[in-house]
Parts: structure tokens; sequence; C-alpha cells
């Protein structure tokens, strides 16, 4: 009679709301005001609603597998050193526990409901983690719907029924235009990722709030798409400036790599006729010339205890956010005063 | 009354052989005499038994899933673009089919058995993938004992009962001292993988051969791990011997990419003091300065097919060997005669 247990559905249908909002009603967080909130306690408690992660905890036919979906197109799939740093890290909790992950990858953002709808719906995962948040994100409402219990890394802009586990990109993109102002740049340019994505609004919002407060003009900033070709292109465009940049922060080392590429390919001098810096401290920063000066974001330890996190979430429990420390600026050869 | 269906280990004892034999025989691969063969065929068809891939393509409990274990720190997990560009070819071919990949990382070699062991006996995964072959590697006689369906990644050096996917590393390597050969070079050192692994053999005798041939010593040669870090430390003693050598064939682009580092500190200039060349043809390899001259191993097409054929096989063909094109050098500005 498993096909009878009511779902967040019927619980959303008897209460005369939105299934997501049936979802945070049952989570404790915020986003529905009280007396809704009572409504939907009442609505599930006469349907004899459980919480699926409780109901999955406690049924025999738990996945013992966490999901991660990927939307992107293959090919940048395997340039990103960030997922393959945070599946290890998930890893690494996994198989302790004797628990799987399982990876899908679809091409763009319109196959990726039907994969969440399939992982959930043939119970091949207990729990999912949600990276690389967008702007109004469809994924949180359909996560909520799905009543399938979710880790974000981050906060998503809008309200979400999801704890997350949060790395803080605006200290370390703070730090590197502090650190390069205070070397005597003024013309200090930004390589951003694609403003769809939170962390590409973030890391530039930075960039622009520590350009303000140097007293220094946040005017020279290219959009990219944290790919290395999208860097390179950038790089171009700001390098044909009449007033070219005698500094360009990066988003990422991907894009500062090829950055400081078509620099040197121009014949100019690293660092001395341009100072470069990049974020995720990606195992090349450290061994291209001049080693790069970027920003550390440990995905390796975001990955665990995103896992340990969600695994709680799937057994029952109602964790927290966590906030991770902010990643670190680590100074190498790729930062000078301007000539 | 699943649990009493014969396996593989009831075949082999009635049979008298190892349970790896019974494999090599049920599949039609080589290992086995004719004679013993029709013994194991024989004990087969007395127990009813049949092939795991075919009995699970008929039952209705198939995972819809396939499985790739990696036995490696998680910490390098992240550094090597080979992995998640094998895993986005397969995802181009398994979103299609609606299957999903299971993905294990174990710390090392002997925690991979319990591994695949646990993917076998849950059933979480219809077949796996095997990546990394090493010398007299273990997990032909375990998976070939377990009866899971499998694909190699090359030919392990003994006998298989596995259909293989072949990417010939040699005519790269080759190509590689024959162009630097071509440019003048005699002192042509090679930075290899470790000798445990068949890839990293194989790139080694690759270029002795290549050496022999063209009538120089194969004498200046360095084991490393494919890290970045250790493709440094490698450069280091290279450029340290007295007759330092002009150029370096290196057994992977992060090796290479971290070698023209130590040797631009060292204030040699690329490629003028010393011509380097690459294997793989990452992502970065086209946007380091120099440009990497490297030899592509197109990962995800081999993701793709190995996909491909590990779907055939669990649906119960029984597919040949696949032999992909060998991988291309690609010249770029990292080689060119010496001084």
């Amino acid at each position: 009679m498993a096909e009878l247990r009511p779902t967040i559905a019927d619980v959303a249908a008897r209460a005369g709301v939105s299934a997501a909002a049936v979802s945070f009603a049952l989570n404790a967080k915020p986003g529905v005001g009280e007396q809704t909130r009572r409504r939907i306690l009442a609505a599930a408690a006469e349907l004899g609603w459980q919480p699926s992660a409780r109901a999955r905890s406690l049924s025999t036919r738990q996945a013992l597998a966490l999901g991660l979906v990927a939307a992107r197109p293959p090919e940048l799939l395997g340039a990103d050193p960030f997922f393959p740093s945070f599946i290890a890290g998930v890893e690494t909790v996994l198989w302790r526990t004797k628990q799987s992950l399982v990876l899908q990858v679809v091409p763009d953002a319109e196959t990726e409901e039907a994969a969440y709808r399939r992982l959930a719906g043939e119970r091949r995962v207990d729990g999912v983690f949600v990276a690389d948040l967008r702007r109004d994100d469809p994924r949180i409402p359909l996560l909520g719907e799905l009543g399938i219990p979710a880790v974000t890394l981050n906060r998503p802009g809008g309200p979400s029924p999801f704890p997350a586990v949060c790395l803080d990109d605006r200290p370390g993109i703070r730090a590197a235009v502090e650190h390069l102002a205070a070397l005597g740049h003024t013309r200090i340019a930004h390589v951003g990722g694609p403003v769809g994505l939170l962390h590409g609004v973030s890391r530039r919002l930075a960039w622009e709030e520590a350009m303000s407060e140097a007293g220094l003009d946040a005017r020279a900033c290219v959009e990219a798409d944290f790919s290395a070709a999208s860097g390179a292109a950038a790089t171009r465009t700001l390098l044909d400036l009449a007033e070219r940049p005698t500094a360009i922060v990066y988003a990422n080392d991907l894009m500062a790599v090829a950055g400081m590429s078509v620099a040197s390919e121009r014949g100019l001098r690293l660092p001395y006729d341009l100072s470069v810096t990049g974020f995720d401290d990606m195992t090349l920063a450290a061994h291209v010339h001049p080693a790069l000066t970027t920003v550390t974001a440990d995905a390796l330890e975001w990955g665990r205890t995103a896992a340990r996190l969600l695994l709680g979430l799937v057994a029952g429990d109602r964790p927290d956010d966590v906030e991770l420390p902010p990643g670190q600026l680590v100074l190498r050869r790729s930062t000078a005063p301007p000539l």
C-alpha cells in the first residue's frame, strides 16, 4: 500500500498552499507565516503525512546513495577543477559509510528537472546536493515539491527549505583588490563569471565594493563563463583598452592562467607589466609561471561537510546551515607593483 | 527462491576450476583450454547457470546504473583531468538512456575490492568500468568471480574475460620523440608515470623504442606519479644533470606544465633552452605559455564508447574489443630546435 502514502502534494491541496510552502513549513524554515504553517501542519497530521527523509530512513528501501546533478555541457565538466574536488570530498565521507554517489550530468538546465524527478521518483538517491546556484533557481521549489532532502552549496537568493553549506567568496576577492591597491595599482580590472550564476555575481560585487572602498573606478569589467577560452577572450578585450589595466582580478584560476598566457604572447612581462589574481587555488595554480596569486576555496572540505550534513538530514536530523571559513588570499609570484 | 540460483562459484566447484576460468569460458575468451571449457559448460548446463548479465537484463531488479571505482587519494582526483572528461563522456550516453553513473572513490587498492563486492552484491550497478589498469591487476579475477559485466580501458596484461576499449598511447609518444629528433634534439629525456600502472609503462617503453630507432641514448628517465608536484621534482632532477636534456617528453600534461614552470624559474627560455611535450591535451594545454605541444587522448570519446559497450554487454551482447584511433601529436609553441 506504499502508493497510498500521502504525498506533499496531497498536504498542499488540503491546506490550500503550494508544495514548496509545505516543504518550508515542515522543515521549520522561514518563508511561510505562522498561521499558514499551523494550517499546513494540521493538514499533514490529518493525512498522516511524514517527511520523506524520515519515511525513507525508516524504510528498508533506502537507496544508500546521494545524488549530484550537474547541468553543463560535458566538454566543460572535464576542465572545471571544482566538481572533481567537491566529489572527492563527498566520497571521503561516503566510502566510510558504505554509501555511493550517483552522478548525473545533463547538457543544460532544461533537462535537469527530468533528472531530479527520476532520481527522486525511482528512489535512486536518499538526498541530493545542489551546486552552481542560479538567480531564482527553479531547483529549490522543484526539490521542495519532490520532498527529497537536499543541501545547497551557499544559500539561494530567495527563501529555501534546505540547509546550506556556505563558503563566502567575497572576502577573498576583496583581499585580492586590497593587495593590488596596496601595491600601487589603480587600474584593476575584473574578469567575472556569468551573471546568471550567484557566485559569478557575488565575486563581481565584491570586486566593485573593494574598488569603491579603495577610491578606485570599478569600470573595467568583462563577463566571461569561467572557461579558459572565455578568460583568454576577456583578457584580449581588456588589453585592447586605451587605458589598459595594470592588474586583473579573475573570478577563477582557469581564466587567470589563460589570461596570463594571452598577456605573455603580447610581450607583456608578468607580473611587472600586468599583475594577475585567480580564485580556487587549483593544483596547477602553484605550478604555472609565474605561480598564481589566488584565493583558496577548499572544494574538498566543502564536499566533506555537505556530505555529512546531507547524511544527517536523510537520517532525520534538522541540521543548521554551516558556514565554512572563507578562502584566503595566497600570495605567489603573479602580483607585483606596477611599473 | 532467487537465493538458490546457482552462482559462478557453484559452477567452478562442480567443474573443479577457478571462478575466473568459468568466467573466461562462458564469455568465449582465450585463457582456458578447449577440454576445460567443455567441462565448465557442461557443469553450467547441469546446474542451470546463466551468465549474470543475461540474468540481470531479464530481471526486474536491474539497477539501471553503471559503476566506476577509482582507487586513489581524493586529493589527487581533483587534479587529474582524465577522470572528469571520461565521466563526462559516459554521461553523454547515460542521460539519454535514463541510466545513472555510480561513482565510488576509495583511498587505495586495498579498499577497492570491498567496493566492487558491495556494488555487485547489493546490485547497485549492472556493470562496471575498469580504469588505471595495473600489472597483474587483481580486479580482473575479482570481477570474473563476482560475475559482473565489465569493460576495461585498454587490455590488461594477462588474459581477461572482459571486452576492452583501447586507445594506444604509444604512437603519440613516438611521434613526440620523432618530432624532437627531427628538430635536432639528441638529449631527449622522459618523465614517466608509475611503473605499476600499465600506461605508465607503455609510454616509457614507447619513448625508449623511439629513442633507439632514432639512434639516441634512452637513459635520462625519471619515474614520477602523474601529479604536478612529482613532475616538478622530476624536472629539477633532470635539469641538475651534468649533461642536461634539451627536451623532455612528459607522460602527461599536468607534469609537463609543472616542468615548464620549473624551467622558467631557473631562467631557461622556453622553448629555446628547453623543449617540452605533454600527453592528454587537457583544456589548459592550449592556454599556457608557451602553448603546450602534446598528444591528444580523447577521454570524452573513450567514455562514450566504453558506456555503449558496457550497456550492450549488460543487455546480453558479446561485444568485441574496440580500438579507438590513437592520439595525435598537436604541435604548439613549446617545442623548437635546440640552441
